[in-house]
């Protein structure tokens, strides 16, 4: 297997561990950015100054091997805990609690869950758990994927890279004082708004699995897949970087989302690759993302996302994430974060 | 071939096309960093604001692949022009005589060249040629891979990721008004105290060929290798990420500069995923770095540089590189700068 890891099963901790000697702020060097801490005994990452007084609490996480996701986004203006799950596994009710617990300043904690089944139990779960310990919580779903109705691990639409795009805004509100509800209603907006369609090149080969998840010829490409390697919508052969980039956009400009009306046609765009893909490739795919938004007269606000924010480890492909953006969103977007992948914004 | 692009013989320019759209000035949209933009005719990206009088202009570059490097790092407080060959080829003179008139501000260019021969010769006649147009440049030639003495490309040992860090504090210091002089001595320095050694799991494929470069067993990896493919020192049995990292500082370790002395044992850290590798690992491998460090008496100083930087297009595998700080170099990487890769800083 083509990995560098010690052993498949000491992956993630090894991994939160080299994050928080990298960012963290109790190791005893000067190599740190103070922005991280490790909770005791879990796999969770919470901010270092966690709880933050009288701030609503931002929690995300799931399954591993989404990396810069989700640890990547812990520390001011972003989230106040990311729970780290075995890879492609969503993490159990009990870190989520302890992280809940860990970061709760008085004003609520609220999860940012990307819709699998498992991310949905148990966050639903840990915030019960939370609740007889009297911390209000309240979570958001992201469903963001227009490839499949429901997949491998979802009932419904699958959460993916837009989810990103929620953790900075949500992150942005609760720096700016607002509420549980408020923040809840904000994240609600944003899912409704965000919509995002990925490929795949190759598959990635989780490290307890050792092998690829599926097999895809040379000649090969998979469109729509998720981010575990669930399968997409069709497999064809590979085309130029323009029409996949067409493919990906037709169908995430004729969801949902209105563009057309008045002050919907700003948007903010993330070119997301997979782990596998050259920076090369995703600039060359962002030139076409733009020339096709700018032909139905939709307008790139702020500099568009291009780079690895949510991964399947080595997966080869891209993802096109549009969000039809309002001024509050574009606020808290632009605002001011600090996290160890804080250089994505 | 598994890439997302249109025509090999184009995926430089479309790159390039697609980086001004994305952090260029002048697109008729706002989805613009206003941080560079291309020359007109030439595979070379300047700040948006070039020239800036009075300042030494800082000018980099070589065969495209490495990106984010060139590019990426273009825009205030770092390189004032990136000159862009073809991928793993040597710009020629033109673009860099072009970029070279373009950002010089009466204060002289410098450039910062790896020790491959096609690059240095080309840069040197770039040089001469701005010479007989009374622009004054000079250059230094970045030699950090410890791994062999020559190479495919090279006589004399390979610049590689450590390069990445020189162009940082050259450009904090001609920022901070520093003479070419000075700059040059400075980037000599820390050319001096910069060492850096990577692996690799897997080829890359660049895109005009159309295939690996070299054939790898599933079991192994190449160590010592270079950021285009070139042999590396040996080919072994792939052993745990903790080993992999032992057997690269073993050599950087026992190179010729001295951690010991007083004031010597501060270092700035990168592990510099090759372009394939999923962050997971480069923070495992980042975790055994900071331990052996420790255990040589070896301080972090400040957050290590953990992502991708000079990457080989899609190449599984990493590299790790130790600069012995001094005062001056400290104060220069830690100084703002506002690059499309800046988050990397």
């Amino acid at each position: 297997m083509k990995k560098v890891l010690n052993a498949p099963d000491r992956a993630v901790e090894e991994m939160l561990r080299g994050m928080e000697l990298a960012h963290g702020g109790r190791n005893g060097n000067d190599g740190e950015s103070g922005l991280i801490r490790r909770l005791s005994g879990q796999t969770v990452a919470v901010r270092a100054d966690a709880p933050v007084s009288g701030k609503v609490a931002i929690v995300s996480g799931g399954g591993s091997g989404h990396e810069p996701a989700h640890a990547g986004y812990v520390g001011p203006g972003m989230l106040d805990a990311a729970c780290a799950g075995e890879v492609f596994t969503s993490p159990s009710p009990e870190p989520v609690l302890e992280a809940t617990k860990a970061v709760d300043g008085g004003a609520g904690v609220f999860y940012v869950v990307k819709n699998y089944t498992g991310d949905v139990l148990n966050f639903e779960m840990a915030g019960e758990l939370a609740g007889t310990e009297d911390i209000e919580t309240d979570y958001v779903v992201i469903n963001d994927d227009v490839a499949v109705e429901d997949s491998t691990h979802t009932t419904g639409r699958r959460g993916v890279a837009g989810t990103v795009l929620v953790h900075k805004i949500c992150g942005g509100a609760a720096d700016d004082g607002k509420s549980l509800p408020e923040i809840k209603s904000l994240a609600a907006r944003v899912n409704e708004n965000v919509r995002s369609m990925g490929m795949a090149l190759t598959s990635c080969v989780p490290p307890e699995r050792g092998e690829p998840i599926f097999d895809i010829a040379e000649d090969e490409m998979e469109l729509g897949i998720g981010i575990h390697g669930e399968p997409g919508t069709e497999r064809r052969k590979i085309e130029p970087a323009d029409s996949i980039v067409d493919m990906l956009l037709e169908k995430v400009l004729g969801d949902s989302v209105d563009y057309s009306g008045s002050g919907g046609q700003d948007v903010a765009v993330m070119v997301n690759g997979m782990g596998g893909t050259p920076l090369m490739e995703l600039y060359v795919a962002y030139a076409r993302v733009h020339d096709v938004l700018a032909e139905n007269g939709i307008n790139v606000h702020g500099a568009p996302y291009v780079g690895e924010y949510m991964t399947s480890l080595e997966m080869a492909g891209f993802s096109v994430t549009l969000l039809k953006l309002d001024d509050e969103m574009k606020r808290y977007l632009a605002a001011p974060c600090s996290v160890a992948a804080g250089g994505l914004f």
